[in-house]
């Protein structure tokens, strides 16, 4: 308690919150990638899947290989809950192992009642000590309360998917606005702390242009500019604030898995720097 | 691989899905009652607290207790999350226990691309071995459907949840029908197998009711009854279907902590059987 509320004052002091944060770390990495870690076993290059924490391990190879060009990881967590106790391990030892200069990101999308929230806050932001992660906000507002408290820790909702499944209700209209554009509309409402956010899909630029007008100070996380196929150059443009900053764009399996075989930590790390220095580009066509 | 497309030729030969096993559950068991078991340590009588495995002592006590009066048993993995690994094999053993003869519910809320999707399935229906979850339809149909592919393995998705915030988006309409009804009628859509399902807050009993013309076949898992002070009287009358079956009536609170001392199992026993009990004299009431 006391330490909570030393913190909340030490933030207060020196005006931290988690969109601060990222961008004082998307300038001082020079980088808007963010890998994402939907690691899978039958997909780990056989001599780590021989170890004794295959999953773990291939985590380990993989930020090791990748920090210099990233600005955040996503963790996906049900790719460890498909694996039962020894998944949620690894999940735990991924995240007491990624850097410390880096947005490390809970990819959950929780939601539930207020009491509930508050148990999936406790997993996520102080067990796993995600910085940040994924929220699905179709019950509202006192579901999502408890996961706001911390000024420090940020909360990316779900507002326009990259999936085709999005349409069934994301684009459900009343005639003047669509649903995900009443979310854009509720998380400014709750953002009072700076540290909310949206995640857009890559797969939809259009919109993407058209929800950063709505919402010129909130980071988004754009998942869908790598095995999804979004088109990233529109993205940058469409999905940055007005300083070219402000987003996060997410790839996970074109960069983990740029190779099969023993070379994969290097494939990763040519990925990972090649889709670096093409959002940096796109950042310049911006203007 | 085998064992699985042996349970599908099964199944299709018996014709048992979800829905149907859930009948025969309620029928046989007498009850509508579904125990909620959201544990937390600091609810935990003294005595229990000090053992090893505190969780799970709680639950096992709880579910000896009760099993006479439920029909089914409800989990809520984020209470389990909460405590990390320890948490995460309390979630197991949880499970692992729970009687044969009821529903065990996993309520994780989960929900998101088709890909992450399977590997939720995976994670529920394989290796906690739920017989039914709850899931999030914000993202669309091809963010379900890995759920939905076993039709002995239920799904109850989020319609109309009991908590004060549920106004904020699924009460968003497009002037003839609300996003929730818009999710009633997609959940229809989407139950080829017999196995979907609707969560419907007990603190609409109006709007259970309207969900209940609109969809007369679905199985509602209803919370809200206990703690959050739903009107159990009428959610019964209006919830249930024609043969006053097809509803699930959750109490976690209520039941599980009943009392805090060294006679919680014996309270949280009588607790349930006057629940099971109320709820079947609600049940005369409706014709």
């Amino acid at each position: 308690m006391m330490t909570r509320v030393f913190i909340n004052f030490l933030t207060e002091r020196n005006g931290v919150n988690f969109s601060e944060k990222l961008d004082n770390i998307i300038q001082k990495k020079k980088s808007l990638l963010c890998v994402g870690l939907d690691t899978v076993l039958e997909r780990i290059p056989h001599e780590i899947r021989r170890q004794d924490n295959p999953l773990f391990a291939f985590n380990k190879a993989i930020i090791d290989a990748t920090a210099d060009f990233t600005a955040a990881y996503k963790v996906n967590t049900a790719f460890y809950e498909a694996y039962g106790l020894q998944g949620w391990q690894a999940l735990k030892q991924t995240f007491d192992y990624l850097p410390q200069n880096t947005i490390n990101i809970a990819d959950a999308k929780r939601g539930d009642i207020g009491n509930t929230a508050k148990m999936y806050a406790r997993a996520l932001f102080d067990d796993l000590r995600a910085d940040a992660i994924t929220v699905n906000p179709l019950m509202g507002k006192d579901s999502v309360s408890p996961f706001l408290e911390n000024p420090e820790k940020g909360v990316f909702f779900l507002c326009l998917t990259s999936n085709p499944g999005s349409a069934d209700l994301q684009h459900f209209s009343d005639g003047k606005q669509e649903l995900y554009e009443r979310i854009v509309e509720l998380v400014k409402s709750w953002n009072t702390k700076g540290n909310c956010g949206l995640v857009v899909g890559a797969t939809h630029a259009d919109e993407l242009e058209h929800i950063r007008r709505a919402a010129p100070d909130l980071p988004f996380l754009i998942p869908g500019i790598g095995a999804q196929g979004g088109d990233l150059v529109n993205s940058v443009m469409n999905g940055t604030n007005a300083n070219s900053r402000g987003a996060l764009f997410n790839s996970s399996r074109a960069v983990i898995y740029a190779s099969s075989d023993a070379d994969f930590a290097d494939a990763a790390r040519r990925q990972a720097e090649a889709t670096r220095n093409k959002l940096n580009e796109a950042r310049t066509k911006k203007k």
